[in-house]
């Protein structure tokens, strides 16, 4: 997490990261100095959802477009499915074993910080 | 917010208006007579999201709209997440200190009270 | 946070421990290895109430009992309000700046772990 | 679950059987013929709150009873946490696993059918 929070330093933008384990429960939780508010939830979330489907929260935006196969997931889970870019599950010997979920700035933004939180993890 | 509540007279249409502060808790919430029931919660809420991201509600509806890097965004913080037009964040000195959020009318129309009783906050 | 982790792992009970903000909102939270998993709640609830409130979550325990002045407190904000042990608002000059939560043992080792937590805050 | 479902037969009263995994998450549910709807959302919350804090919900309970230190705990995790009699956690090699929930009968006969079908698993 602290090497996600420097690269979240070097963008200028102030970020939550969140991870969870592999139930998709919350392991730890860090709030930046600034980051918005609105991003506690999504942080944390974006972490459940990578885990809750194994997959990152950007590549199940695609599936979960208007139109495509999982359109409407947004729905489930009592509203905890993040769709957008920032989740990423972790993994270890070729199996998950929890997630990151950064939220605090642009969806390229957020991506960038979780894959360096991930790498440290 | 009377100026706010002026300004909807002006335009023919009665609004909620509500003023929520640097935690995003609600200060102060006004309906108007005639004012839809349904925009009560919609005011808060628009406040909540104007200050939980520092953004306008209008600017954050460009962000989250199919095919956007926030699309899906409505579905975090237990529903709270408006976004369409009406909810403003409140500066002073630089610092977001809270936020204003309209209900009522058309999303033009509820912009416009939003911005004159956010000048007179 | 680390001062509390200290004296869980003293107690030889594995707990979660939360922060929040003068706005009742998550900057940090961390689950010892083998804490409950059911705690994660727990505890960034009841540094919210502890907050929401500007009380110890024991002393709000009392005024929650049946038959006392606030019993059915537990029903509002959502299910977010804790009435038991754990949760302690955090004063600097006299105002409540946020407040420090603990899930994780019996009522008095997690607020034990939350005095020492706070002290350290 | 077959076991759990046979002693469910021999008390005439038909149980709804509910598995989870060290996560918390649902491995396996069963209704049986008759078993009150009601009792879906119960026995998968009372093996959730059997894991979620690794005691049985009858213990729980006691804990939880007006003037103990848990009192109030069923109104955290957004109302999943059982306090009556019929969920288990399940061990092996000294470690929690994942949790069992029976519910349709009484207490008494929930928690028999937990039992049986705890022992079978």
């Amino acid at each position: 997490m602290d090497a996600g929070g420097k690269r979240a330093q070097e963008l200028g933008q102030p970020s939550n990261i969140a991870v969870v384990d592999a139930g998709g429960h919350l392991v730890a939780h860090a709030r930046m100095d600034g980051a918005w508010l609105g991003s506690v939830d999504i942080s944390i979330n974006k972490a459940f959802t990578a885990r809750a489907f194994d997959i990152s929260t950007a590549d199940l935006a695609e599936h979960a477009a208007p139109g495509q196969q999982f359109y409407g997931i947004s729905g489930s889970n009592q509203g905890r499915v993040m769709i957008f870019a920032g989740g990423l599950p972790l993994h270890r010997n070729g199996q998950v074993v929890g997630a990151v979920g950064v939220s605090g700035g642009s969806g390229d933004q957020d991506q960038s910080v979780a894959q360096v939180a991930a790498a440290g993890l």
